[in-house]
């Protein structure tokens, strides 16, 4: 692992462009499909769909679907629609949880929910998890169906956990891993591994595949936690503390929480409960997160899990897709410095 | 029509006793798998869906499932599956729909929003809806998830566009017809046609037990929308002015307000923008209505496709499921006497 970090330092930052450059033109099909499927005689849904997924989304979820499809040298072209199925599940797991958060603001644009109104955007989060299925069924596989169904009912499953530990600041890190585990990775996996039923490979290249984006998917996510306490103007729309002070409990905090003394305990405790949101609060924590190690080591975390995204990647042979693929993890990594 | 209406009343009242004992042991089936595919590890998607599931529900359509399937002789067992799926998608809906509503009472019980808050309802609802697919899948048949996933796109299309007509006293029958055809109807449509797809039956048969459901759903539909300003202690769990007082734009409140005089429609623009909403208000509205007919037309309404949910059933042999399908449909029209 330190040895694959340590080369990062060598050359350019690690960058999502080679992942972007490599699958352009699918990602075209994928939008087209996107923007032809997001369509309804019910203007609201357009209107509404549209500005979400028009709005500045990575399309992180679909790009993996079409390069591990390239990785696995997969000619067709039934991987564009399916990619949109997991846009969609995405976009509507998004929509629904900015009402569930009552988010204001995602990637720097009002959400959905402040503009449109919470009943709106449940709906039509509603209306492309159902488009999304139709998706699928038009492609026809019944292998894509289970892996994409049983990803949503785990996303699901997730959504309502982490519901259950708000604001509890004695959150386990394995509770909290299981988790991100659902909420996030299990469509991160997914989204790799339809791209082995598509491509007609064997039950290894499958698990593999979501072994790959499972673990990026992980790290991902603690990376972003990490970055919600040091990121500077740069990072993309999220202020920094944001997650700090709607009293999220991400790995940093229950790190700083489990490592520190009764008066950290005392802070973290009030801190969740929504009693610590000044600044000066902020920077505390910031003071205790450094002192307790708790970025440093989420970052730690986050190599681990990315480490064996890469590593999960072993048996295929080299080229430009495995490349993209790889510096896809290394990029998600890279983000907090 | 005259005639199946006449022929009520010389007997004992419509009900859905036949149905029910036609399907009481695949309904035995069907809640085994309900309460089994409910369950989570996540503690609060049991407790939160089965306070609905549990909750009284009549299981209106996974019983049309079960009957359409014993109508066209069917023996085996994949639709206690598939039933279990539709009440799945429904119960999820429901979830929705309060959520959307605000309501705060439902067949007389507190609703989950109110107990367990608006994101847990809309995310078990997620769950439910994710789970209905994996249902599915375990069935394998392509064109039960395809007619169910167009059911569910469907119904989400009718409740935006009835969040757009939200108290819109100017909204046509036209419209109305159409968001009900969605919201309500399609659901009653898939389950009864899914019945069809597990008896291996042809396409003519398909679109005869779709036709049924269709109806019988828009039937229904104005029935209850009827009920509301009709109702009295008896009917269940609802109370009389509910929908006049959420400013819900009803068929018998579109009529009254086309056939009113400028008054009227002033009144009725009023109530509808919730500026109308004491008891006084309630008994001039009850004798709008009256005047206008307006209740009496909605009947008269829901008559026209509960005869042709029962015309749509003429090509099959008559015998009990036939007959308990038939008096469902006048069950459904006799609520609101």
């Amino acid at each position: 692992m330190t040895a694959t970090i340590h080369q990062l330092s060598s050359r350019r930052a690690p960058s999502l462009d080679p992942m972007v450059q490599l699958v352009a033109a699918d990602l075209n099909g994928v939008n087209a499909v996107i923007l032809e499927r997001m369509q309804s005689e019910v203007a609201l849904i357009p209107e509404l769909a549209g500005h979400l997924i028009a709005g500045g989304g990575k399309r992180m979820r679909p790009m993996l679907t079409l390069a591990c499809a390239r990785l696995l040298d997969y000619q067709g072209g039934r991987h564009h629609k399916l990619a949109a199925a997991v846009e969609f599940i995405h976009t509507a797991t998004l929509l629904h949880d900015d009402v569930v958060d009552g988010s204001g603001l995602r990637r720097g644009k009002r959400t959905a929910n402040i503009i449109w109104g919470n009943p709106a955007s449940v709906l039509v989060g509603d209306f492309l998890f159902s488009r999304s299925f139709e998706l699928m069924v038009e492609d026809g596989s019944l292998k894509v169906l289970r892996i994409l169904s049983r990803a949503s009912a785990v996303i699901a499953e997730g959504e309502v956990d982490q519901l259950t530990a708000q604001r509890r600041v004695e959150t386990s890190e394995d509770q909290y891993l299981s988790i991100i585990s659902a909420k996030t990775a299990a469509l991160f996996a997914a989204a790799c591994r339809i791209a082995a039923v598509v491509a007609e490979r064997d039950e290894p290249v499958e698990e593999a595949l979501d072994a790959y984006g499972r673990n990026l998917g992980i790290a991902f996510q603690l990376v972003d936690d990490a970055i919600d306490y040091v990121s500077d103007a740069q990072t993309m729309g999220k202020g920094v503390g944001d997650d700090f002070r709607d009293g999220k409990v991400t790995l940093p905090v229950i790190l700083a929480h489990a490592r520190g003394d009764d008066a950290d305990r005392l802070f973290w405790r009030e801190a969740m409960e929504g009693r610590r949101i000044s600044d000066e609060d902020l920077t505390q924590a910031t003071a205790l997160l450094e002192r307790t190690g708790a970025i440093r080591d989420t970052m730690a975390r986050a190599r681990h899990y990315g480490q064996r995204a890469i590593d999960a990647l072993g048996a295929f042979r080299g080229g430009k897709a495995k490349a993209a693929l790889v510096e896809a993890v290394e990029f998600a990594i890279s983000r907090a410095y």
